[in-house]
Parts: C-alpha cells; sequence; structure tokens
C-alpha cells in the first residue's frame, strides 16, 4: 500500500517522521504551527512540495488556534516565521507567496470563520494540485516507455510519496509503470552521505512490493555494463533556463555513465523546478555540507539542524571534508525532462520554453 | 612519518592492525605461523602484497619453533595451510610458489641451521622486492610530471604502504611526487562500502602531512567539473593481456567520469598483477560480497570471515542487494599503466608485452 507522509485530521495534522526510517513507521501528531515550523526545522518532514503542503496545514491550524480574526500584520509574522523554517525549499516560497496573493486583498473583508474554511479549502487545494501534479508526471512519463515489458530502471535518492503530497516525482512514474503492468526491476543507490536511497526508497518500494535491488552509487556504472538497463530516472532541484538540473550529489555522474553506456537518462520534475531567473547551470550555488555527514556513522542534529552528538568513526579526527550537498547535470547529458506539461525532448531553452509557460 | 606495517624482529613479527584504524594504531606481536595464518583470515593484515610477505615471515617462525629440520612433506603441509588463508591473494601463491622452487631440490642437502637462515634471508628478500618494486613504480611514477608544480590528485581505495611491504602503488608514486617538492593535494574517496579510502588512506596521507581531503565516491564528477584535477591514479588487482583491469568497485566508474573531463586516469601496479592466462577483462570472474556491508553501519565478522554481528540500519531489513567486489575499466579508458618495468602508454596487448616479460 502506498504511505501517505502528510495526513490532513481537520484538528490537526499527522507527519511520517523520516528520520525514524526504515527502523520505525511513526506518525507526529501535530497541533500547532509552531509544531510544524519545528517539524521542518527537526526533518521529521523532507522533500520541498512535502514541506510546502506542511506548512499550509500550519497555517489552518495557527487560524484554528484562535478565538478571532488575527490583523494581517500578525499573519505576516507567522508566514515570516514558517519561511525560515527550511530557507532553501523553493516550494515553501512559492506557497506562501500565493498564500499572499489570494488572501491579502480580502483579509479585511472577510470573518474569522470565513477565513478559516477558505485557508482550510487552500492548504486541501494545495495538496491536491502536488497530487494531481505527481500523477500527470508519472502518466507523462510511462507513455514514453509504450507497451507493458520488462524494465530495469535506476534511480537516485528519494522523490516519493515522502518527499511528495502524492505519489512522487520519479519514483511516481515507477509506481505508474508498475501500476500499468510493465515487470518493473529497480536498482536504488544508496545516494552518500546521507542514504535517501537505502533508508526511503527502497522502503518505499519495498511497501508496494515492486522489485527492487541496493547498490552503492559507486557501482551504477558497474550495473549499466553487466544488465541491460532502460532508463536512468532522478528527479530535481532546480532546472536552469537552458535545461541544466541541480540534483543531489551524485547525480551528475550518473549521468555520465548512463551516456558512456547510452541508457536514456531522464528528469522528473514539476514546473516550480524551472527557475527562469537562471540562464545555466553554473549559476546554481552549492550549499557544501557538514563534514560528520562523511565522516560518521550516524549524528544527531537540534532543533537549528547542528549536529549536537555523531558516533561512529569512518575517518581520521581532524580530516578535511568536501561535502557539497547537490550538483548540476548539463542539459545535453539529459535525455528528456518529464513534467505534468509534458515530456521536454530535446532539453534546450526553447523547448523548456514551449513547455512550460 | 611513513608508518611500517610489517616489522620483522627476528623471533617475531609486528603487524599493524588494520581493522582498527583510524581509531587505534595497535600492532600485534605474532610468534608462530598459525598465528600469522589466523592475522590474514582476520583481517588484520590486508593489501596482496603484504599478505605474502607476513606468509613468508611466518615460514620462518615455523622453523626457528621447531628443534630440528621438518620432513618435505610436513612443510608442503604449513604451506597449504598458509595459501587458504586468503585463496584469491595472487601474490601469496606466488610467492608459495617461488618458495617451493627455491627450497624443494635442496632441502634435504642442508642442515637445520642453514635452512632456517636461507628461508629467513628468503623471506627478507621478498620484502626487499616489494619495497624496491614500490619505489621504482613510484619513480617511474613521478617521472610522468616533470618538474615540480602544483598538482591536484585524486586516488581510490588504499594502495598504500599498508597494503605493501614499502610506500605502495598509487600512493606510492603520491609519496614521491610530495617528497620531489610538487605541491600535491589529494582527494581521497571513501571507497564504499568498505571504506578504505576514508579509513586508511587519508590516515596514511595524515600521519605523512600530505594536503588531502575526503569525498564521498559520487562526488568526483563534481570535483572534476570545479577543480582542475591533474590525474586520477588508482592501484590494480588484475590486469589482462589487452590491459583491461579488475581493481576496487567504483574504479570504473571513476575512469568514465576522467575521461568526460579530460582527466589522465593513471593505473599504479606490479607486474605481478598482469595475468597473461586472461585475455581480456571480461573473463575475469567477479566476487559477490555480503549484503550487510551495505545495509549496516558496522560489522564483526569471525576467524571464518563470515559477518557475526551488526549494528546500524541502513535499509530496511530484507531488502536485496548487489555487493560485487571490483569492477573492470577498460584499457581505452587507461591513460597508461604505471610499473616497476617502465611505463605501458598506449595500453594495448603489444606495449604490455613489450615492458612486462
Amino acid at each position: 500500500m502506498q504511505v501517505k507522509s502528510i495526513q490532513w485530521k481537520e484538528d490537526h495534522l499527522l507527519l511520517l517522521d523520516q528520520r525514524k526510517l526504515p527502523k520505525q513507521t511513526i506518525y507526529f501528531k501535530i497541533q500547532t504551527l509552531q509544531e510544524v515550523i519545528q517539524a521542518i526545522k527537526n526533518m521529521v518532514v523532507r522533500g520541498a512540495p512535502a514541506i510546502a503542503i506542511a506548512g499550509m496545514y500550519g497555517l489552518v491550524l495557527y487560524l484554528k488556534s484562535l478565538k478571532q480574526k488575527p490583523s494581517w500584520n500578525e499573519v505576516l509574522l507567522q508566514l515570516e516565521n514558517l519561511k525560515e523554517s527550511r530557507p532553501t525549499a523553493v516550494n515553501l516560497r512559492l506557497s506562501i507567496e500565493k498564500f499572499l496573493h489570494v488572501f491579502e486583498t480580502q483579509w479585511e473583508n472577510l470573518s474569522y470563520l470565513e477565513l478559516t474554511n477558505q485557508v482550510e479549502k487552500f492548504a486541501i487545494e494545495e495538496e491536491n494540485i502536488d497530487i494531481q501534479t505527481n500523477l500527470k508526471i508519472s502518466q507523462n512519463g510511462t507513455n514514453l516507455f509504450g507497451n507493458p515489458k520488462t524494465l530495469n530502471l535506476i534511480t537516485y535518492c528519494n522523490t516519493g510519496a515522502i518527499a511528495t503530497a502524492g505519489i512522487g516525482t520519479a519514483l511516481g512514474i515507477i509506481r505508474e509503470l508498475h501500476k500499468r503492468n510493465f515487470f518493473v526491476t529497480v536498482y536504488v543507490l544508496e545516494t552518500r552521505p546521507y542514504h535517501q536511497g537505502s533508508r526511503l526508497t527502497t522502503w518505499e518500494l519495498m511497501e508496494e512490493n515492486i522489485p527492487c535491488y541496493l547498490l552503492c552509487d559507486n557501482m551504477a556504472a558497474w550495473l549499466m555494463q553487466h544488465k541491460k538497463i532502460d532508463a536512468v530516472i532522478v528527479g530535481a532541484d532546480r532546472i536552469a533556463m537552458n535545461g541544466d538540473t541541480a540534483n543531489k550529489i551524485g547525480t551528475y555522474s550518473l549521468s555520465i555513465s548512463a551516456l558512456a553506456h547510452n541508457v536514456p537518462f531522464f528528469v522528473a520534475a514539476s514546473q516550480t523546478s524551472f527557475d527562469f531567473t537562471i540562464e545555466s547551470g553554473n549559476l546554481i550555488q552549492i550549499e557544501m555540507r557538514s563534514e560528520e555527514e562523511i565522516t560518521r556513522n550516524s549524528f544527531i542534529r537540534n532543533e537549528n539542524n547542528e549536529i549536537i552528538y555523531s558516533e561512529g568513526i569512518l575517518a581520521p579526527i581532524g580530516v578535511k571534508v568536501l561535502n557539497p550537498a547537490f550538483d548540476v547535470t548539463p542539459a545535453q547529458n539529459i535525455t528528456a525532462i518529464i513534467t505534468e506539461k509534458g515530456i521536454i525532448q530535446p532539453v534546450n531553452k526553447e523547448t523548456i520554453q514551449k513547455t512550460i509557460t
């Protein structure tokens, strides 16, 4: 059965605690906006679309906790707090901007009850849009593969139901292929250093009985050399105007191996991932993360996302580390970008503009 | 100071316990052949040349523990036990064959004392040959780079002083470059799943104050995209007649990234790594290893190398895993093979036969 990581229950929100996977499947009961903000900061919820939707439900909880309508300035203050819970998450920023656009002008005119109802409808609508977006991406992606057949696919990181409100992007396509009776086998790369592939993606696939194998990231080229791989399907963090795609570190390396073995390399992403303020990938800033993620077996972060405890030594104390969080795959390594608006192929500025506008 | 992982002390042998690195630097005091065999089985000592030399000193300890000359048949029995301590280690097999060749005919004619002395000389000579081989490889490799300059190098797995009796193969070249006043910075890839890069190679480099950075394996392509990398230098487990090279899993992927970025890709290996019974790399059998190496943070093996304890869950219980121990890099991805006999460039059957015979 497909996992539902965000569950709205009208007076509270249930969030699947992703930090505990795959050891335990625990849902957090969230009753206030403050708790939503903490859950985002503490990585209970991750994945840009999932964070945005959790945030919108947080605003509903905020209004419901009050006895009367707050001033617009008070709302702006809450929105600011919410936005700062994960400053780099583009979808959260977009949802907040949409919220401002929808409610700013009518805040004075509507009653407390009307507003509370409308904000709840807005949050549910945002969730539905994400679910529908995932579905359309998965259908467009599945159509690329024609009639049901045996497919060996490689995927990377986690782009599934626990990163979104729906069935996921790259993993959504894999789900849809399986549903439409393709004989899918998924080769999941573990995704160092955070292990989203081994901890989260294999877990999602196993929950739905989709056959899968786990490998280390450095085994992808060996796999392509030894097995007929039909496609690599990955997600995207941000896509520049020319199609250069920032995604989890290791995606670029995987695209090079795919190219060398003539394996189609697909990116699955919604239109919200496109950033038309950025001409090409070399303008995308790459976040460098902490050394402990690479030098320690496990660690615990505090609510400011600082590592406060670590154990298991994988490297000498004091070793210098480079830990880029993502890399940029150039457009020419990407066979097609699969969006809810259609397939972008070949990938360049013109085909992107034709599809996404 | 350069670490010396095998230290012969006439009535005993000191072996650096590589399982404890980088947490602790502990030497095992070995007094019998049986203890040498256990140390090989238990992975106290690893690296094909190091295993062979430890084995030869084990034979000296065996003779010294006796009061009189053993029969040749008794010696053959001990050699058989020794060989089975690590059946795939080619250098150990070669050293045992050399021992048979040297001592079989003269065993009857020499006295107990003469034989003990000669076997000790033989073991020391084997160690010296490995030290000299490492030195020649490192000098040949260093000459490739011309006059001292700034060099950014990527290396993989561990090919250093703790895998050999000398300064190492790929890491020996890096040591020699540093010694000859090149401004070397080494980018060490962690080498999943066993972490030989992060645990052993960074440790060796830091011991000698050679500047280094640790990265995950999936970051190599990003590194080549962002930094001028002058060369990749790796070791070899086995080289086929045509130059196809089996080495630690991930080497092949690294060679593809190097090719895509026009980075020279060097293999450092002694002539004992060449297997002239194998025409090309696709005939090399690839060993598949245990799932726990990938799905668990840490584990303990018993003396038969079976995992008896593991902890830290990186993947769901029951997930299927592919864990190939090495892969094959085709000759056309290799810029040159650096041996003690000279540089093989370009890499093909003819250039190999010209250099190695």
